[in-house]
Formats: C-alpha cells, structure tokens, sequence
C-alpha cells in the first residue's frame, strides 16, 4: 500500500476525500445501485462507534428507540405542503409487490414525520400521553443527482427522533435540548469536531418546520458541512394528521411536534476535519482501533522473545483499551506502519529486541506523523500512559480544529470582503436581507447563510449588502 | 389496565399471543403498510438486548460487520436459478424514482447473497483474500400473504452473514460454528429457549444453498418455530456471480460461501416459550428492566420515609442492575403491579412504611405469579439477593421450557402415532422418505420435517411412512 495512492490535498481536496474513503477500507461506490455505497469494515465500525455515543446520549435525555415501517403510502407525503415540495421530487416509489402492480404506490421513506405523525394521531388522546419522546435509527432514501460517499448518498443511514408536546415552549426546549445536550456535544466531546450552534433561514430550513436548529462544522477546505437538524414543526404536521390531545380543560388542542437527525453524513465530517495527506485520522473516543501493536524481529528467536513482551505489557487491556497486535508474518513493520497511519489508529507501540532489553518501547501518535510524534518510553506504566495520551490526543485534535475554523473565519464589513472570505472559509456579517438577497449573493458566490448563530455579539451593525443597520449576524459559507 | 384484556391461552392461543403483543407495549400491526408492524418502546428495547448479544458472539468468532445497499438490481435476483424461484414472487419493486421511470427496475432485498454476491466476485482474487467474513444488520422486506406480528411480517429487521471460504470443509465448519457458537448457545443462554440443532430436508432449504442447518424451538402450543438458519451455499453463488480465487498453484477456483440470519421473530419466539395469561415474561438477560421497585405510601409522611429507602436501597445499583423506580403519584400499587407484570420485567420490589421499620422489603417473581412467588426479605444483601434471584430465574425459565418440550416430545413408530403426535407437539420418527412422501404427509398432517436433528440415535429403525430400515431420525411438527 503505496503512500502515492492518496492525492495530496494541495493538489486536489475532492480527490484526496475519495482516495482516502477507498485506502482506509471505509466505503465504495455501489455503481450497480445509483448513488449508494457499501460500507466497509473500518466505515462501519466507525460508526457503530458513533452511534453508541449518540444513542446513550438520546437515551439519557428520556427518549425511546422505536421502529416505523420502511414504506410510506405515497398520499403520506402529500399531506403537509411544504413538506410535498421540499421530498415528493426526490422519493423512490414501490408501485409493484409480490408480483402484482400495487392500487397505492408506496414510497420509500425520505424522512418519517408522515407516517409517524399518522401513528401518533392514534396514540395521543390526552396530555397525560405528552410529552411522546421517541427515536428511530433507520436507513432512509433521497434519489440525489449528485452524490458523494458519506456526504451525499441515495440510501443513508440515520437517527431521526419524533417528539410530540403540549405547547410551543416546551417543544422549542426540546428542540433546543437535542440541539445542545446531544449533537453539539456528541460533536465537541467525542468527534472532536468545534460546531457553530445556529437557527436556519427561512431558504435554508426544513420542508415543513417553523424553525431549523443546526449545527455547523468547518472542513479543512473552508466550507461548512450541517452536521446535524433538530426542528420545530410547530403544529403543521399534527395539523397536516391530526395530532390532537384533550387538554386539562378538556378542550381539544393540536399538538406541538419536533423532529431531529443525524446521519452517515458525520463520518465525511469526520475525514475532512481531522485526516492528513498520510490517510485517516480518528480521535480516539471513536477509534474502533485506538492503539496497534507492532512487534518488530528478523527471527524467529527474535519473535518469541518480543512476542513475549508483547503478551506481557498487553494482558491487562482488554475491557481497558481497544488495540490490535499486528502479528503477521508476512508484511514488513514499515507496511503495517503505513497501513495503520492509512487507517488512523491513534497510537502505535513498536517493539523491538532492543527494547525487550531496555525495557522500552516505541511510541507514536497518528495525529503527529514523522520522527516529531515519535517517542520512546519505559514499559513501566504504559497503559496509563497510553491512556493519557489518548485523552491528550483528543484534546489536541479539537484545538487544532477550532484553531483552524478561527483562521479561517472573518467579520466582513461589505459584500466585496463576503466574496473574498467566502474562498477560504466563513464570514461573519450583519444581516436584514430578504430571502430574495440570500438567493441573489448565492448565484453571485455559491455561499449561503449557514446559520444564524445562537451567538450573537448584542451589538448593533451595519447589514453587509443592504446597508440598513441590524443587530443580527449570520454566518455565510459555502457548504457541503 | 384490567387483567382481562389478556385472553387466556387455553381459550385461544392466537389471541392470547396479538393480546401480550399489543397490551405489553410491543407492537402495533401498522395497518396502513401492508403486513408491516411499528416496533413500540418494549418491543424495540427487547430486540436491541437481542442484538447487543448476537453481535457481541458474531464478533467474537471473527466477522466484521459492514453495510450492503437496501437496492437490488432486478436482474441479480434472476441469476441463481433456485434463488428466483424461492424469492422472485415476493418481492417488492422500485419502479420509479426521482421523478422518474427506471430503466431498469430494483427490488428491496429479500436477502442479499445476490448482491454481496455481486462485490465479492470485486473484492476476492486470491487464496489470501479468504475467509472474507462480514455480516451486516438490516431491514429486508419479503411480500408476505399472510402476517402475524414479529412471526413473518412484510419488512423484518435481521442479521445476515455472508462468508466465502477456499473449500468445502471450510464453508462447513464457519456453517456449523456459527449454528452451534452464535445461534444455539444465543438461544439457550440468553432467550432460555431450548433449541434443537438440525439439518433441513431438501424441501426445507433454503432456495440456492447445498445444505442448510436450523435451530428449532417448541412453542407452548406444540408447534416448531425455526429460530435461526446457517446454510452451506456450496458453489452455487460463487458461480452465478463469479467469486473465483487464485490457488496455491495459481489455478483459478470458485469460492464457497456461506449465509445465516435470524430475525426480529425470535421476539415472536420468546413470548411464545416463556410468556402466560398474566403477560409477558422476559428472562432477565434481556430484559430491558430487570428489576422494579413499587414505593407504597398513603399519604406524604411516609412517601418521603419510604422514598428515602427506596433511594438508599438503590444507590448503587447503575450498572449494576436494569432498574426502575416507579414513583408516580397518580396510580395505585395495585395498578403498577399489573402494569409490569403485564410487561415482564422479572422481580419487582415493594417497600412500605412498615418495610421501613420492619428493615425488609417485599420480592415478587415474574415467573412464578402469585403468593407462591412472594416473599419477604431483609433490605441487608439486598443486591446480591437479586443477583442471585436473576440467576436463578435465567436457569428456572430455560429449565421449564426444556422440560415442557420433552413432555411434549414422542417417538412415534406409526404414520397414525405421528398424525397424533403432531397434534400436541413433535414426533421424532425414523424416516428414509421422498420429497414427495414429505409432501403428502404435510398435506395431510399440517406437519413437515423440521429437521434431521444433528444427535442421532446411531441405532438403526423403520421408516414411519416408507417401513424401510434406516438410522435417520427426523422431528415432525407443525411449524410457525
């Protein structure tokens, strides 16, 4: 496995995410089936990772995982307007089953608020049945024109959570909870990826919601990718499906309803946040692999003698660390050093005969590549070591992220700085345009408002293409 | 929640089972989709303990999990001849899909050895590639006439394996480790279900394999339900796909393959083993709650008294035991009593004011229902005893559906013996019949050959239908 094989991303970023999505044994394209990939076993893994960390975190904030049907009558998706005009384009429809041409067509689902909002009309009499506070994960499909692995995917792999409430209040709490408590700090805390906390535009929100809540992530070529939605529907779909409840004055009401999701999307998030030109990079909360054990010998009286260390500083890791020792016989140390940079494992151990007789071992951090990231330690102590390091590398990683996201950012003044701090990252500007001015500056430069950040400086400014003077300030970038 | 919404099983068997299935929090046949159920909070959080053990075996015996496309190209269902004949009639078609017709059509997978098929036939060149071992979790949909919760539904959620092996032998073995370590010892350990290990009968087999190997289990009425299938796919994919390795000798050779799966009708099994006219009944290593704790108070002195023990006696329980406390104010002990025995959780635990004095608290067994399951402890060593409780009820719950088995289990010598014998449970018989004598006996019997049990007697007998000698025992039953 040839360093060459991965594009350096000087020379073309498009090319190096595809080349390392390949070498790193994360995914394919599934040419036979149009804009779907298959997941390998190191993408997978990845994302079961993910997934456990998300779901203990939906969990502790009270929600329960359920499981809807994968089709959705196609009158479903007719029901709330907007939310026809935003999906009923992009929906794969089952019109035959069992051998003969269906009376109803089915769709597959593109996102279930439809047909969850149909089971919750049935199961919401009372508000002694509110808050309704479930979970899904689910594959969904959005036939997508251009696609791109984990980013852009006909068939992706998601979470969407459902929530029905009494009122406004505590359905934007919930939202904003989601928000917050789970996908910032799912983010933050495990992907080690900074995320601006922001509301949607009317252009940029959800089909069908009054208000998008986002999170917003700069990769390393100074676009934003939405990393995560948490949306308050207000009351359109328990209107669109009559969601109603008896409220304590026995008057009927309609509900509240949210809705919120993560996807797949996050491990191209993850690949453009922290990888290198060396492969992939994993902070080590999500690594399926945090520490490979490469033991290094020329014989075979050299091999027992270093496999025996090696069994020895690894016999109390299990349960404690997740690690690998790469025992094979037939590749030379330097092709598994390489292989395991490719595939971001956080650490590397290297024993040698040498260090059986000091004493030591070689160690070297994956974010760190070269001679700088390499050191040699006592074995004495290794697994608290290793275990700090660990920590340490996940701390450096977040820093490193958030350090080049402010490089990358810049107050804008007019629209000339926008046009010009748009090439190479986000710009901050004032804002009291019309959703006909955010389309106009999106023809003119291919940025759009990320978000609105829940951030805002408190001060008064000047709005950066209409001049009218606004406090509010937007984030523009382009996007993924 | 009265007692009677529960049809008892000697009354109907059928409505006893969709009763625990709706009153226990399930499911709920979605009757908009056409055989489809939404997996509610229990149902969903039984299948994810489930899963959680399934996948924690799968890895352990060296597979990778990995993803597949939800899409099949039509075409690929047609390239295995028995394959087409097995799955072609039930499958659903996407036909259309952004807006427009598809040239050519795809199926939601029914199972994927077509596809898989597909990639291996890329991925696999030479004898170093092999075993490829991955599995996948996932939903498959299957047009099924007719439906019953969890037992065979339109769309299920399973795991399927999918292997590929340089030989027979090893095609074999990866077969019948994955029968005996993950699906049998899954069964026994976990479910507590007795299974019996089996080969099927070329009636039975899967459409496409060269031998496929079963685990079956008796339900309370008698009848077989078959809870997991390993099949020997021999040759037969690798050469409708072309999965072919280069040797040792560098000769081109066509892989062997394997598959197996089980599916969200093991919850089908489990009610069906294990559940009485009370509810549901969950053995305690996959009980989403293990352990409830009633607080029993009449007015607010002794609720804070008793809620003041109840946390003390909890307090060290995170991660020590799946616990609730069910404090609400509004339901009476009487209620909540009903209300977890109706979901199964297996001990419940009440503590009243004179509990407080007295240093004691009441411990009630989900499996044995009653006085006769009631007993009164002291709060010392609480948390232990209910270790040891959890045990004991693991064992005991295995122990009667084992028992209830071999009393409903008969050799029988006689065509007449086995027409009886399949009424009230499985007949083992000794048999050297056709295909066709299988047929005929399940046309006039219900009944089939569930399998050719893996423990034979090794002594010779008289064929039940044909009177010739043979040593082949074989179980008949009816089957779900």
């Amino acid at each position: 496995m040839p360093k060459e094989v991965i594009t350096t991303r000087a020379k073309d970023y498009n090319q190096w995410y595809l080349d390392i999505v390949r070498e790193a044994d994360l995914a394919e394209v599934a040419e036979v089936v149009r804009g779907c990939i298959v997941f390998k076993p190191t993408g997978w893994a990845i994302w079961e990772m993910m997934q456990r960390a998300l779901d203990d975190r939906i969990k502790e904030t009270g929600h329960s995982n359920v499981q809807f049907p994968l089709l959705i009558p196609k009158s479903f998706i007719m029901k709330e307007a907007e939310h026809v005009d935003g999906f009923a384009p992009e929906v794969a429809e089952v019109t035959r089953a069992g051998g003969e041409d269906l009376t109803e067509p089915y769709v597959i689902r593109p996102t279930s608020e439809t047909i969850i909002g149909h089971f919750y009309s049935k199961w919401i009499r009372s508000y002694r049945d509110l808050p309704l506070l479930y979970n899904q994960w689910c594959n969904v499909m959005r036939w997508e024109m251009r696609t791109r692995p984990f980013l852009r995917t006909s068939e992706f792999i998601w979470q969407e959570g459902h929530t029905a409430h009494v009122n406004e209040a505590e359905a934007e709490a919930e939202t904003l909870k989601i928000l917050h408590e789970v996908y910032a700090d799912f983010a933050e805390q495990v992907m080690a990826v900074p995320v601006i906390r922001g509301l949607k535009t009317e252009n940029e929100k959800f089909p069908g919601a009054l208000r998008s809540y986002c999170i917003e992530a700069m990769m390393q070529d100074g676009r934003a990718l939405q990393a995560g939605t948490s949306h308050n529907l207000g009351q359109n779909f328990a209107k669109a499906f009559e969601i109603t409840y008896t409220d304590h004055n026995n008057t009927v009401q309609h509900a509240w309803t949210t809705s919120w999701g993560v996807s797949t999307r996050l491990i191209g998030a993850l690949i453009m946040t922290h990888s290198d030109d060396e492969g992939l990079v994993i902070p080590p909360r999500l690594a399926p692999i945090q520490v490979v054990v490469v033991p290094i010998f020329k014989n075979d009286a050299e091999r027992e003698k270093v496999m025996a260390t090696v069994h020895a500083l690894t016999s109390t890791w299990k349960g404690v660390l997740r690690f690998k020792i790469d025992d094979r016989d037939n590749l030379s140390p330097g092709f598994k050093f390489n292989e395991w940079e490719m595939k971001g494992v956080p650490v590397r151990i290297e024993v040698g005969p040498k260090d059986v007789e000091k004493g030591s071992v070689a160690i070297a951090r994956r974010d760190i590549p070269g001679r700088e990231g390499k050191s040699f330690v006592p074995q004495e102590g290794l697994t608290e070591r290793i275990r700090d390091l660990l920590e340490a590398i996940q701390q450096a990683l977040f820093e490193r992220a958030l350090r080049f996201r402010e490089q990358h950012s810049a107050d804008v003044q007019s629209y000339e700085e926008l046009k010009v701090q748009v090439e190479r990252g986000f710009a901050r500007a004032y804002w009291a345009g019309s959703s006909a001015d955010e389309k106009r500056i999106q023809e003119e430069t291919r940025a759009t408002i990320r978000c609105i950040p829940l951030d805002q400086p408190g001060t008064p400014g000047i709005c950066v293409y209409t001049g009218k003077e606004t406090t509010q300030q937007v984030i523009f970038a382009r996007a993924y």
